[in-house]
């Protein structure tokens, strides 16, 4: 590790973020973040590592094998980085804030950092931000989070959005209250996955009817919610039309040209999703730009239910591909003899200002190496170029 | 790890940040970073994990004992969690950026981790933030990241800003001038760290009087630099008399009412510094603001001195303690009959809106309950008191 190659390679999944593309991460965190803010969403900063038994209890279970862990020598347990902020935040707002009032609205950005990257996000190392909306079941609240996700979207420039609306308990509800056995629930489960009908009318028994007819409801959230309606449902999958109608009807409300679709079927990734759930998308721009849905916060203890809770992440590496890129600033060199007024004067125009570190013959020359775009002279600012 | 109780617990010296405190962090974060972006200083981001090998080779042997480390299972070798940034920005200057045009400016912000904490800083986890100005000698260079540290701090409200000028490079050429034995120089050392005159005077043998004088100049910098021009230094110590001189000079002409101070003994903490270091403190505030120095980067490879190099590390615990708290913002209650577009207005006139997800028949008490200082009406705003 001795040679400047050798030096600047990192372990396969992590990356240095260079000048540009660095500072343009952070504005659109920020903006993202202020965003939040203004709705009301209050930003809290959990630590990157905790105790393994803590954050990998309960939901985080799910993220056990995706989790990095280091022995702590101070408590002699062993510590685990986070791979996910969700379930902190939710413990801070089932512990730390338990008693502020409900709903309670909190925001956070960090980093989260995995084992392995997937096929369809090698990084190992990526910024999340996002909300939770913690302390009620209201369909409204889905509602709030679905919206607030595609305005602060929206606000950082992010084009064609659309909402991918789920619901990853109705099949649940389905194959139980029409009795199926666990072994033909995971094969169903299976053949949805893969969308695949032939296999779902095969192996679906008394379900399969009712399943083909979800699988073809598919598509955008009003035809959705009008095939759904038409379908004769078990009792115990009532509850989730009714709530998923009104959560269309709330969005389709607060943003009439957001593309909203609904799959009913759909539920991988949602591996601790309690209801209505959903995937933010951009046409043209590959990979999700983040999830969120309906969760219990705070319940790991057992026989303890948790709290209602629904939120979203948003992941910035997709984020950021889908924002165009933003225009460079201009730079203006201070040759050596300008004074600190001067600088100060034009940083407070929003100059990026480069101070010459020494005199040179042809100031210009030396503004255009440092990429420069302008010059400053006792006179005024002319271009470098 | 069942109970509200036990969950809420995390290793020493690791912390949630709560609501307010957390959003104010962020703030100055981005504050110092945009006042670092304005002078010119590019923002870099490099992972929070990297090989063991690169991140704790040649200067980051320094602080091998306080890095976390664990094993990579996709490598399969030893990965470490970064205990400091500016390494890992040197690294990212001398490889990736070896080919742009030097002085190279950086400046970068994250968190980092220590296996433990210290007496003074018991946090494990901090938020790092700075500079680095690369490939240059010059003393301008010098006064301009002391200046820039100066105008960022003060820019974000410390008040009673001082910084304390260092040159742990001149006792070292004052023993060796003087031909001292190593082990002489060592009890030297830690009698000069104690300011232990008296020890000085019993083991500095023929050094023993000009280290006397050099301790008696620690102090106001303008009188600093007197007593140090009145000394006959070592010719090998002249260089660090000269430079510090004109960087005194180039500081107090920059900000003639900052505190400057210097020290020229005090070279704890600067161990891979390779030239004039400095401290920055806020009068009433315990602890370092951030320190910075001269080092070479990229001098890992065996007989390759590096690029000249200088820079500091803002450490943010300090510097939030040192900043006067925010003023809470207003906030603002929409019932659940606001229009959207009424909530989208408040927002852009800066309100924080809270949004109602019933109805209430008091939707004043709701709204104090909920922390709101007003509430929105169809006809405006009222205070919710």
């Amino acid at each position: 590790m001795t040679d400047p190659i050798n030096r600047a390679l990192l372990p396969a999944g992590l990356h240095d973020v260079l000048p540009r593309e660095a500072a343009f991460e952070a504005t659109i965190v920020e903006k993202l973040m202020a965003e939040f803010a203004l709705n009301g969403f209050d930003r809290v900063k959990p630590p990157l590592i905790e105790f393994e038994a803590s954050l990998l209890s309960g939901p985080g279970a799910a993220m056990a094998t995706q989790t990095f862990r280091l022995m702590d020598p101070v408590s002699q347990r062993m510590l685990a980085l986070r791979p996910d902020m969700t379930l902190q935040v939710a413990r801070i707002a089932t512990t730390r804030l338990a008693n502020e009032p409900r709903p309670l609205r909190l925001s956070y950005g960090g980093q989260v950092l995995r084992v392995k990257g997937s096929q369809l996000r090698p990084e190992r190392q990526f910024g999340q931000v996002g909300v939770e909306l913690i302390g009620t079941l209201l369909p409204t609240a889905d509602a709030e989070v679905v919206l607030l996700a595609y305005r602060a979207l929206d606000a950082v420039g992010v084009n064609n959005i659309s909402v991918d609306l789920n619901v990853p308990t109705l099949v649940p509800a389905v194959c139980r209250a029409l009795d199926l056995p666990d072994d033909e629930t995971a094969r169903l489960r299976q053949a949805l996955d893969r969308k695949d009908a032939a296999e779902v009318a095969a192996v679906g028994g008394k379900a399969a009817d009712l399943l083909a007819s979800l699988m073809r409801a598919s598509g955008p959230a009003d035809r959705a919610v009008e095939l759904l309606a038409a379908l004769d449902l078990p009792e115990a999958a009532e509850g989730d039309r009714q709530r998923l109608t009104e959560v269309v009807r709330l969005i389709r409300a607060g943003a009439p040209r957001l593309m909203l679709t609904v799959d009913p079927v759909e539920h991988r990734g949602f591996e601790y999703q309690t209801g209505i759930s959903f995937t933010l998308f951009s046409r043209g721009v590959s990979g999700e730009l983040g999830r969120g849905g309906r969760y219990r916060a705070g319940a790991r203890k057992p026989g303890s239910q948790g709290e209602p809770a629904t939120g979203f992440t948003l992941y910035l590496d997709t984020v950021l591909r889908a924002v165009p890129d933003p225009a460079p600033s201009p730079r203006v060199f201070l040759p050596l003899d300008t004074q600190e007024s001067d600088g100060a004067r034009l940083r407070s125009e929003g100059w990026v200002t480069v101070r010459a570190l020494e005199s040179f013959d042809e100031p210009a020359a030396e503004a255009r190496r440092l990429h420069c775009t302008h010059i400053f002279t006792g006179g005024g600012i002319l271009p470098a170029a």
